[in-house]
């Protein structure tokens, strides 16, 4: 069976990611090892710091313009009583990140932050909100156990969508994922056992809070959206299509434009993290500018991280998604950076250089 | 035996710490519930918000005055080769820090803290810093291995040089620990293992990165310590006079006077936190304010945190010291207080309560 055929914009697209710059990374790690500290004693911000270098090409890049995409959609799967809240919520909380009272807005004001709200398909009619980018696709998928949630179409709009935010950020340092949109952990899992050939049993936790109960139907739910649409394992366009996630769709877009632009970009949760298998399936090359931002406590996060290799920067038992636990990395992050380009060399603080290790 | 008498300024300093206020932790708990994401889903941060709540009294504690107490001294261990840098490399990375070239300095300037830098016992002469208080006790401990590393005088007013920097600090909202003393993990492992009745074999690590050969010479020194000073392993301050670390009772000075004004208090790695093991054991109650900023690379940083019943904000494999894990675990808390105080509750987003979990 033929993949499904990429429009020439978004292969253009894929093509042009270019690998990550090997000497840029090297210089990094030569000048760590000149820093006024014990070689390696800052640990992951010292890797951090190495590959933000070959990402950007940069031995100090400036990540002051700090971006999160939350990307908002429904899902037509939340008929089959996934979520202990209605669909009906995605828009109030869109409304709710409009207002400045949602968890992700608290935190990017808190770490100097700006976030870029996209509605790609949400349910309800959002009116004009103020500060919210209108890119709906659709209102919401269609439900995935009855047939595919996505048109083609609709996937590539969602995707070129995501593109497009990212386009209009100019001088961005640092971008972050983040989402809502009820039903998605159902829709992110689906994908991941779509794409690592897992099942459903093993896959599929409580997402916002189902208990154990419901988190047995929610992976018969995603049994029968894996029956009915027999999606091709190998083509992460056609996964992405049939099992969706408007809002997954957008937030591939996101991660290849950031990529296609070498800007580092820290890949949130569970649904994110479904979104970044998609895009590393579609475009190997875009994993180099990934960053994990933390272990989410939906249980089958860790596999979805280990098949990107990506080792999260924080493990606080999050699993709201938003772009929160993205969030919160970007400050570690952005502090690798910092200590590679401020920190005063050895000589400069006149101590003999430490004996090799 | 009898344990050593404890001055009355500070016997009256212990007795004052108060316990945690629960009713403010109850109240802090209950409005978790009302915010805008599911119960439970940012994980540590709720936690760290009701914490702080019942350490401070107030629903959400205004943490903006945050200080970096950064003590620093030198160890007559040295003299053992414990460590692959000379002791006068201590008070080269003091000026270090009045340079601002540190990497405690590029933190503490990225998270918006500042860092309040002491010499209490560095062994060169370090002239008149810039921003360095000289709470100089002595020119360094003397060498463990042959005598206690402190006379009584030297440890309480070393203690009374980290109770007085906490004191002059007006608004303080969140404190945190960081030292510089070239050797002090040998004290910080000798300490610990009195106190916890284990093996230097089992605590000893690679400190600022000593070979395997190094460690074990190292293990060997912090036994010789325990056997020439045997000291009563039920008296925390006996233990600190004999094992030392002007620096580390210091950090007990420090970790006090928080307590005492209900000033939450990050601990640091290795070594902060073998201050923390002779606080809690010299005044139980002040756990209560401690929080975990980092899990330390070095190995038995683990064992300690388990004895504090303290579980890390951040594993980023470092183990620098100076502050620098407590120092970015400082943004997580204050995002945890901010998000409390901050977002909207579900009947100001006009969200039906969720089902109860």
């Amino acid at each position: 069976m033929p993949k499904l055929p990429v429009p020439d914009d978004l292969a253009q697209l894929i093509e042009s990611v270019p690998p990550p710059i090997p000497e840029a990374a090297t210089t990094a790690a030569v000048r760590q090892k000149t820093l006024t500290k014990p070689p390696g004693s800052l640990g992951r911000l010292e890797e951090l710091a190495i590959r933000l270098a070959g990402m950007t090409g940069e031995l100090v890049p400036d990540l002051a313009v700090k971006r999160v995409f939350v990307l908002a959609a429904d899902h037509g799967v939340t008929d089959q009583a996934v979520s202990p809240y209605p669909s009906s919520v995605t828009g109030l909380m869109v409304a709710n990140f409009a207002r400045g009272g949602a968890a992700i807005n608290v935190l990017a004001r808190h770490g100097g932050a700006e976030i870029v709200v996209a509605d790609v398909g949400v349910g309800t009619d959002l009116g004009d909100l103020d500060g919210v980018v209108d890119a709906k696709v659709a209102r919401g998928t269609a439900d995935m156990t009855h047939e595919p949630a996505m048109t083609e179409e609709q996937l590539w709009e969602a995707v070129r969508a995501g593109v497009a935010l990212v386009r209009v950020e100019k001088d961005l340092g640092l971008a972050a994922t983040g989402e809502m949109g009820i039903g998605n952990t159902t829709a992110a899992t689906a994908i991941a056992c779509a794409l690592l050939d897992r099942e459903p049993e093993e896959m599929t936790g409580p997402g916002a809070g189902l208990p154990e109960e419901g988190v047995r139907h929610k992976s018969a739910v995603v049994t029968a959206a894996l029956l009915v649409n027999r999606p091709d394992h190998g083509d992460p366009w056609e996964v992405l299509a049939k099992l969706g996630g408007l809002e997954i769709a957008g937030l591939v877009g996101v991660i290849l434009a950031c990529a296609a632009r070498r800007v580092p970009c820290v890949i949130d949760g569970f649904i994110s993290t479904a979104a970044a298998l998609v895009a590393a399936r579609a475009c190997p090359p875009c994993t180099e500018y990934m960053m994990a931002g933390h272990r989410s406590a939906e249980p089958a996060h860790g596999i979805m991280l280990e098949a990107l290799q990506l080792e999260p920067v924080l493990d606080l038992g999050m699993r709201l998604g938003e772009g929160t636990g993205a969030m919160l990395a970007m400050h570690v992050i952005e502090a690798a950076a910092k200590v590679l380009g401020e920190m005063a060399t050895f000589a400069e603080a006149g101590i003999d250089t430490p004996p090799e290790e």
